[in-house]
């Protein structure tokens, strides 16, 4: 009984924290809530334009999303929504299929949020969480960049008030310079000032609150509604000057009430078209939101699961599809907020989604006069936050594999798009780690004099014997590698007369396959033929549990010793000499024993 | 100067082999030539209908590319010219855009000839011979073994004289089954005794011919020529009982002459869709190539060079373009034959392009009763040799991810084709080798007693000390295992409450990239804040080099040792307790000291 509570608690962690909830914790979670909700409605409307819909559907996919999350989630901190990255995926996956703002438009949002939801509680299910670990640090790092950049640059035009088309970065760029004879002087005045209001008061808005005498926290609470205090001053502006009237765009009507209930299309032949961008958006998803708890819950010494993040994540999107939304993730930016606030359970989720259903149900009115502009500088400055140039620098001086990989990233997230960005940086990173572990480093080791501990005689002075060879192959053996393993003995060989033993001392072999057996078989074979004898030292336990019964050690001539020292000692017993040890030019200066 | 023509004879070996040739190995030479012409003959009439040509176009595929790798290659016995999987490659993709027979079909084959061709010369060019390492032996095996089968069933119906039409495996074998009572029964007589007569003259004519008396060089020169006297005996028989009047089909007019002057065609949307199968056969050619050049030159101590071994085939396939031939490739029967015929040179290629070309001179008219079935019966028999079907059991019994690859390109190349099995093969093993990486075998590891050596705790009896935690990651660690190891620290550090150091034995760790240096900051900052250092112990010189001035390093509080058991005496000198070692199940028992 006691352990089917304790899976149950596992697979629903409300049960966990459901149970400990107490009058504290919910005046933490009411708190937070209320400042992360202030900072949602914004963002909400905001990134459902991004993703070409209607305002509305941004403040639908901030509720059941949340309440899903709550339930279903390990992170106490994580907020739930739309986020700038995937409604531009999101955008980008559905302006092959429908015109943006027309009602097909939304219904293959919601079909792309039903399938990426799917998605997500498919492989939450199947434990496929590890998937993630394929996208490396660099690739997602230029991935969001880029992403900014192209967000910025689509944007642009909204803030404006020009006409520009364009497919990529370079013609969005390019169209914003042809147009600037045509900019809107009233759209663009009120969107710049918007944008820098809004820089200020992520910054300067604090500190001018509290040296007018408001308490620190409160001043915090008041600079995060610096963008609905943003939107709150142009849209009264708008409504005061009539500013619509000389051709600034607002949001206009934004129907009251509560989310419908809707459903996504059961169209075959769409879903296998949104099948891959309903993936790219999970997977990136699912990257941002597990970096996010993660960071969140080491703060607290708390962890996350990753597979049940994936079910929570799953059940949010088909939440956001059955709802009227769209794509959703844990956002960065409010999930940081929400922990700061003091959130201390998901039920801060919760109430934050009552929030949004109240501004949905009450406050819609009031948001006719918005000026597109608003939400687009909302957006600006949100992603511009994200755009991190460093990641070149840092990569180009530890890494030329990880620089090629951001390069790759962000040139085709710029040029091709934001699906072909993350394919090419994915690709590219296990193509590169692939050719690497091809070109395996191989050294001739000799034993460090004093000690039991063998290394390279180009970077050490090691002592070595004339009859013995001993190669250390800095690799896992595999197909991709196992010929340069070959020509390497049969090199090193060729150079030695005096040889009769070749010792492979196997301290960083972590893997045999099939073809490197073969291999091995035949160097074995090779050598017996030249009269010298193969043997193998330090083998690790995993490796030889499998070369146990193979016709390698069956027929193998040589030993399998435990260390290199032995295999020294007991086959060159006496005749070492001295080897200087050059060290390569630019190597690093080792440890001295 | 000197070095100018040294590097000439590198990029063209003629000109060194050629200023040594004398009169011995112009006879060793002429007489490999003439056996591998009386066995290449009946093979060019057969793989150019298996590859759905009329028969001149295979002894037009065996002239001028066995001149021009004479020319370019490096292995001395190699043989060019139509293979049995080459050329069901090439039927497979001409299959898609010209029906077999027709002038159209024949030029797109002379189009995949040149794009093929132009391939390797650019990736021997590029020197990117490497990419054919990614292709593992179990997955080429598996690979041959099911084109084998593919073609076998694909020849079948020409042997019994049925129609059958069928797009795989399944569908070919199903309707031979179904066509039973159909069955031609001429035609099947004489194919079927065909059949017979050739797999007995592989082992059963020479014997007898030295029983009869004749020498082994000669009985064994004779007894390869049991194809051309199965193809003179199959035709002779047919025009004395004029057997085509009874349904026979035989392979009729065969043009007289040189080979014709062609031309790829110029056309941009086939290249296109030619590309990737031209791909495969390039890559599928030049690994069955290499395997067989490798294997030979190695009997005679001799070396070849994979890159340029490719620039020798792209120029042997172009040449098969310009002159009415089809892919062709070094074939590994004939290669055999060459090289235990005595062949010095590839001046004994050149020989064998001339023996072809009087051929198609002279011999060509009494090619037309040469029954079909009889170039059938060639071919079954040909291809039944590279059936290895112990492959299965080798790989199951040692690693079940070569036997996951094999079983893939068996089944996915009966069940959808030679591109889609090649691919699902390479992909396969691919992945799965990156799964393996991305799941590291992370071992706690103590000092095995009386030694400086340092093993896993569960499989040896070793000493450790409570304070310090010595764990060897085995792999390199990159972005797919990065978070592996920060959870197995997290893990191993909350279970001894008593650690104040943990050392992390790099010896496997061959490479650390961006995304495992973030985690390896990650990791000394969160044991930073338990009260734990992280040391760092046998680092390798290329991954010292690369961490030298390292964010990691510059704020590393722990120390770097040069052996782990330096580490053990300087930060626990003394309190060492000893671990029994549990013996994992079914682990192998590692040598004694």
């Amino acid at each position: 009984m006691r352990t089917a509570t304790r899976s149950l608690a596992s697979l629903l962690p409300i049960l966990d924290w459901g149970r400990r909830y107490d009058r504290d914790t919910l005046v933490s979670d009411l708190v937070a809530a209320l400042i992360v909700t202030i900072m949602l409605i914004p963002q909400s409307l905001a990134y459902a334009s991004l993703a070409g819909l209607p305002p509305e559907a941004g403040l639908y996919a901030s509720i059941a999303p949340l309440v899903l999350y709550a339930v279903f989630g390990t992170s106490r901190a994580l907020a739930v929504g739309p986020v700038a990255v995937v409604s531009l995926m999101t955008a980008t996956a559905i302006g092959e299929h429908a015109a943006a703002g027309t009602q097909a438009y939304w219904a293959v949002a919601i079909t792309l949020a039903f399938l990426s939801g799917a998605m997500l509680l498919a492989m939450g299910l199947l434990r496929l969480g590890f998937l993630a670990n394929f996208l490396s640090h660099p690739v997602i790092s230029g991935f969001i960049t880029a992403s900014a950049l192209l967000i910025t640059a689509g944007q642009l035009k909204v803030l404006l008030g020009v006409q520009v088309e364009g497919q990529n970065f370079g013609e969005l760029a390019w169209g914003l310079v042809r147009q600037a004879a045509n900019i809107h002087l009233v759209t663009a005045t009120l969107g710049v000032l918007t944008v820098a209001f809004l820089f200020w008061a992520r910054r300067g808005l604090k500190p001018l609150l509290v040296r007018l005498g408001l308490t620190p926290r409160l001043a915090d609470v008041l600079a995060k509604a610096g963008p609905v205090a943003g939107i709150a001053m142009t849209a009264w502006i708008t409504w005061q000057f009539e500013l619509n009237a000389q051709g600034l765009k607002i949001v206009g009507t934004v129907p009251q009430g509560l989310p419908p209930l809707t459903a996504p299309e059961w169209n075959l032949s769409l879903w296998k078209e949104l099948a891959l961008p309903a993936l790219l958006i999970s997977v990136v998803g699912f990257v941002e939101s597990v970096s996010v708890g993660q960071t969140l819950a080491a703060k607290r010494r708390q962890r996350i699961g990753p597979d049940r993040e994936l079910v929570a994540l799953g059940a949010s999107n088909l939440g956001a599809a059955f709802s009227g939304g769209f794509p959703v993730t844990g956002g960065f930016a409010r999930s940081v907020v929400n922990f700061d606030a003091g959130a201390q359970t998901p039920a801060a989720g919760v109430f934050t989604a009552v929030g949004i259903l109240l501004a949905a149900l009450l406050l819609t009115p009031a948001l006719y006069f918005v000026p597109q502009a608003t939400l687009a500088a909302t957006i600006i400055v949100a992603v511009l936050s994200l755009v991190d140039l460093s990641i070149f620098k840092h990569t180009w001086a530890y890494s030329k594999a990880d620089f090629a990989a951001v390069l790759a990233t962000v040139l085709f997230t710029l040029g091709a798009g934001v699906e072909a960005g993350l394919i090419a940086g994915v690709l590219l990173s296990l193509a590169l780690f692939l050719y690497r572990t091809s070109r395996p480093h191989i050294a001739v080791v000799g034993r460090v004099p004093g000690t039991e501990h063998f290394r390279n005689v180009l970077r050490h002075r090691v002592d070595v014997s004339p009859v013995l060879l001993g190669l250390r192959v800095d690799e896992s053996l595999y197909f991709a590698n196992a010929r340069a393993l070959e020509d390497r003995i049969n090199e090193e060989v060729a150079a030695r007369p005096a040889l009769q033993h070749v010792v492979l001392q196997c301290s960083a072999i972590n893997d045999i396959d099939a073809s490197a057996l073969e291999s091995l078989e035949a160097i074995d074979g090779r050598l017996h033929d030249a009269g010298i004898l193969l043997h193998f030292s330090e083998v690790k336990g995993p490796v030889m549990d499998r070369l146990q019964g193979t016709r390698l050690l069956k027929h193998l001539r040589g030993r399998v010793f435990l260390t290199q020292f032995q295999a020294l000692q007991q086959l060159a017993p006496d005749g070492v000499e001295s080897v200087p040890g050059r060290i390569a030019r630019g190597a690093a200066p080792l440890p001295s024993p």
